[in-house]
């Protein structure tokens, strides 16, 4: 059975403000009345805790809860498209898992009523058309990838999420002004190609991106167009740029997703309003040595590549805890060797860096000291830096203060507790910051874990940031 | 055409000592006699250098040559049989390619009227039944797996180098006494399942090995016995036993091989006469941490497994230079990071390190100050040591003093510059010497390159190996 999460006072109080913000900002008279009639629905009724079934169609207020349990039989669904054994979830871009995915998010859109749009590289769009569908429209989203051995909740609540929003919203007989849009975005994770926000990237039009797609491949040297082409998006890199968007295609873009680190939970809030996302970096590094037997090589003949590697992992944590700043973070999550063999001397080794800071002039400094050791261990260790790559050194971006007020109001109207926060994880919403207002809402997570199988968020907290989405989207629909 | 290597008189000459040695050696009137028949003809013909076709099949001396080109075109042939491009070679354990390779040696001890065995393991004996076959046989071979992207020298030469050497003997009429075996061990690369000379150490009574095996998987969780049955060996664990060998079963063995280090090359001498083998060991190594995601755990919050097997890595390199000899080597082959995500700190991490020495004790030494430094690192970053397992902690193996002056005397004989030398690197002799006395004769190879591409030996190196062996076996067999 559906369980009802929160009590639904609250909203029909939320509901009597944006019904004089409706008044406020509607355009037009029929849209002014569309809005109020829609707004009244919500008040006019007193709140209640009907059991499941007995539920007028009418009653707005009632209909307006969230199906936890059917979004976490959602949640469970989708994580069962997976490349490896559960808890643990894999779904790396264009693979079969990944296509069932998208085939089972389009399936929810369907059901819910809403019109699908896939772009050329697969961002799919399910769009509620509103009263005045000639404004720039109201979208939220996130992405359903998942990197090998992660979560289920990463990405997923800001789309299955979502789509229960626009469900609450459609249960409640809410008419949209704005169009409502549910976006899931293409290969948030950089899994497959190294590229991290592949979707939302070429959306906010990175003609960069559109250009070295052309010569991406994969770790197999399987090619990005035959890959997209595997899983249906056959396309010519000149499709690239129909992905681009329009600046003012949105009026709003709002994105729901778990907290990824431990301050919610620890301080018992129940939803963060993100002002700002800190600025991710990634570094890809070769070294090259002489390899050789591991038993007549003496020490002082080697050129030990997979040394210099190590080396370089550590130079990586030192310089960030160099900086001196809590917000200050380096990750090595790939070391390679060549050929590796208990046996023999790494002759190659490969490795990639992730830097991060909410401060992207400290955040660039730690990667210059990180190039500068790589070049020293280079010359000590005699093995050629064959590669220091910056696959992308994105800046932060902030939140936009309409968009946070909406979320602001709804979190008031809920009467749940709040706190502005920095993601210190990038998301789909740093890249569509660049073409739209944008916003997040965070929910807790468990210990803060996240990309590894004991990601979990609970019901309640899930609920929390679906109504936080709804009432912020039907707010900002209305302006 | 057959390039016929290096003079012929100094063979004449080595035949009239062999013919001493043989009147001295032999057990019965009969035996001494048929020995004393081959030697006259060794000695009784001129040196020739005739040209190709003409070479009458009385001319014992005449056909006691190389076939140089012979020897090189298996080689290439053999190299072919890879799962890696060329120039580089991969053969591992049962697979395909191994497969092939097996057929391949099969098929040249057929051509050559060798007996052929092959035991539970697939350990391969070519063997040549001599006058007294109740006396121990000589046996000489060598092992034609391929770590994945090496040369194609490595143990080949001592197979096919072998076989040519029986292939002399044959050609010149020689008629041993006490039978002559040519062995191709099993697995003497550790590559597959973590266990260096897998073949010999089984055939030298190893029932730790044959215990262990049973529970002994891949990478890709695939079971030694299952592995064994892809390939055509089909076995009961009990079968294990069958490969065990008695210690009366050979009167020595010896192996050919490149030397796998600079000496031989740099210093100008054509063969190296091995007086004992270091003493190798193999430990594989696992720390679990807590993973998480790389934006969003702060750096005082990790517990990094990655970092942990970095820190281990240079650990090693640490203690092993600390040992103060230059005998002492250790190097770290295989590192690899769970999940292996750019974006995700590593949750796991798995580390081989391999360390040898010619000394034991030194070596061992070594190997408690890196368990040591594992600890150290692990409480150090609150990861957990999860395994901390010795894999093998061989003692080095002494040749024989028979079989050293046997190989003296056939490099004496051969007019070829030779030196007495340690091998750092281990071989299936190691293990042979547990149930036989052993030897090994070392030649040549460019900058003692070995396990990569470069590798390569020179036909004139390898034939001036092939004819050592060739004597010392024959000298050995009329003992």
């Amino acid at each position: 059975m559906a369980r009802r999460v929160g009590s639904l006072v609250p909203l029909a109080a939320a509901v009597l403000v944006l019904l004089v913000a409706a008044g406020a900002g509607a355009a037009g008279h029929d849209d002014e009345a569309a809005a109020r009639r829609t707004m009244e629905e919500f008040a006019g009724f007193p709140a209640s805790d009907g059991v499941d079934g007995e539920r007028s169609s009418s009653s707005a207020a009632a209909a307006f809860y969230v199906d936890s349990d059917g979004l976490q039989r959602q949640i469970d669904e989708l994580a069962s498209f997976s490349d490896s054994p559960a808890p643990s979830v894999t779904r790396v871009l264009y693979s079969d898992k990944d296509v069932q995915a998208r085939r089972y998010i389009k399936g929810i859109m369907n059901q819910l009523g809403l019109t699908i749009r896939e772009d050329a590289v697969g961002n799919i769009f399910g769009h509620w058309e509103g009263s005045e569908a000639g404004l720039g429209a109201v979208a939220t989203g996130s992405h359903v990838d998942a990197i090998p051995f992660s979560g289920k909740y990463d990405g997923v609540v800001g789309v299955l999420g979502a789509l229960e929003a626009i469900n609450m919203l459609k249960r409640s007989g809410f008419q949209p002004k704005r169009s409502l849009e549910v976006i899931m975005f293409t290969s948030e994770e950089p899994t497959r190609f190294g590229i991290s926000c592949l979707g939302s990237r070429l959306m906010a039009g990175s003609e960069e991106l559109a250009q070295s797609l052309k010569e991406t491949v994969d770790n197999q040297n399987v090619s990005f167009f035959d890959a997209a082409d595997s899983a249906g998006y056959k396309m010519h890199p000149e499709d690239l740029h129909n992905v681009f968007l329009k600046k003012d295609n949105y009026f709003a873009f709002i994105e729901l997703h778990i907290e990824q680190g431990p301050i919610l939970e620890k301080e018992g809030i129940q939803i963060g309003v993100v002002t700002a996302i800190a600025a991710p970096a990634s570094i890809k590094v070769e070294f090259e040595g002489n390899g050789g037997h591991a038993g007549a090589v003496l020490m002082p003949a080697r050129n030990d590549a997979g040394l210099a590697a190590a080396e370089l992992a550590l130079a990586v944590e030192k310089h960030v805890l160099e900086s001196g700043s809590i917000d200050t973070v380096g990750t090595v999550g790939i070391l390679q060797l060549h050929p590796g063999a208990i046996n023999s001397i790494p002759s190659k080794s490969h490795v990639e860096i992730d830097v991060r800071d909410i401060d992207e002039k400290r955040r660039n400094t730690v990667i210059e000291k990180v190039h500068q050791s790589a070049t020293e261990i280079s010359k000590k260790r005699g093995v050629v830096l064959s590669e220091f790559k910056i696959i992308n050194q994105d800046p932060p971006a902030l939140s936009d203060k309409s968009v946070i007020s909406a979320m602001e109001f709804a979190a008031k109207q809920l009467n749940l507790e709040y706190k502005l926060m920095i993601s210190r994880a990038y998301h789909d919403s740093l890249f569509m910051a660049r073409i739209s207002p944008m916003g997040m809402i965070f929910i807790p997570c468990y210990k803060g874990y996240s990309h590894k199988p004991e990601e979990y968020a609970s019901p309640e907290d899930m609920a929390n940031g679906v109504k936080v989405l709804a009432l912020t989207m039907a707010k900002l629909s209305l302006q």
